[in-house]
């Protein structure tokens, strides 16, 4: 039965993957879930990653610890606290939005391949992964060449193929909120800002992205921000 | 100057990886060599591993702490405790040797893309993969194919592609000991089997292979192996 079929999602907390775990639930599939503490500034989004699954009863969540990470990439990128602050949207010059200071060096290949280790191992086909076209701003590991490249690859393994699925590659982070909220996501229990304070900055790359969207669809962002 | 690029170098602590990394020394480059404790039984590898990267006096050696993902794999490989125990080789049909159970779900690929990230971290263009062609037995992600998509896929870093080297892919194991034994390799200070034990057991997937490797060459092997 295809509504069971298990489904491997990589869950970060934000918009777009809380999104896409929604969406799933919705079609009914076998869900399991997994999120990664890497050193993360923005690690309070590990906790918004766990209540979303809980709220749509995956079959499974796991939170890794990949903390290693911010001590191989040191300086390299402004998520990682070693690294530079996270600069604030508008003074990221245009022709450095395709490659930010918020880019984490290819992290996105390595969550990827974790998540189809661990497809593999439970007998599941697919893995899913919120990557979304940029708005604003983008990562050349986000792109529809860079999924066809990762499923050429993993095409390979002779006896269990993994797909890699992105159904919102194509999606603005405004088409994502209102899809979100044609299924019931709770907002306000996810996490975008990537300096990770005790309030969203309202300033940062993703925070200024979040909040166009949310005006773009004309509803509240259900987070405070920053009081002034 | 070609001789000091800086290579990452992907270390096991068994013949392949460690003939590289005295191939890349000898060659002069910088190295920055990584190895994961991922639950293996035979971690007593990396006690060699990092004893090779001393050897050569690479720039840096990281021993990463991936122990997560034997508990995310269950029982799905023979080389974590969890899974089946390691088979002799000669109980593993043949048509089963391109996918034997000691094959461990996505690692190689989730390896390189660790590896892929520090590079690009520390300003590296290479990393090196002692990938080894199927003598005995063989896996998916070690064959050129496997290694031509990696890099297809990393090549698409707009501003920081890296490209995966694999020098020793056509190589038998026994060209591997000769390799090795060329460039001075201690294989006393190198281990194999899979099955981790205080002595190698001389019966498992890799110690064959490694055994006749050595026969072939005509040299003993300096390991002492378990006593009947």
């Amino acid at each position: 039965m295809k509504a069971q079929e298990k489904h491997v999602v990589l869950l970060s907390g934000g918009i777009d993957s809380t999104v896409l775990l929604h969406q799933l639930a919705h079609e009914g599939y076998l869900i399991y879930s997994v999120a990664f503490h890497y050193g993360q500034r923005h690690s309070r989004e590990l906790a918004c990653a766990r209540s979303q699954a809980k709220a749509v009863g995956v079959a499974d969540f796991r939170c890794l610890d990949m903390s290693f990470l911010s001590g191989l990439l040191g300086d390299a990128s402004a998520l990682i606290p070693s690294g530079m602050s996270v600069p604030e949207l508008a003074d990221i010059p245009m022709d450095q939005r395709d490659h930010p200071p918020t880019y984490v060096p290819n992290r996105n290949l390595l969550f990827l391949s974790v998540a189809a280790a661990y497809a593999e191992a439970i007998g599941a086909s697919w893995v899913c992964y919120g990557a979304q076209a940029a708005d604003e701003y983008g990562y050349w590991d986000c792109t529809p060449l860079f999924l066809e490249r990762v499923n050429q690859t993993l095409s390979l393994n002779r006896h269990h193929p993994i797909t890699v699925k992105a159904p919102l590659i194509n999606n603005s982070k405004t088409d994502n909120v209102r899809l979100g909220l044609e299924l019931g996501v709770d907002f306000g229990a996810t996490w975008s800002c990537y300096r990770g304070d005790e309030y969203p900055c309202g300033v940062c790359p993703t925070c200024v992205e979040r909040l166009h969207a949310f005006k773009n669809v004309g509803v509240d962002d259900p987070l405070s921000y920053k009081p002034a």
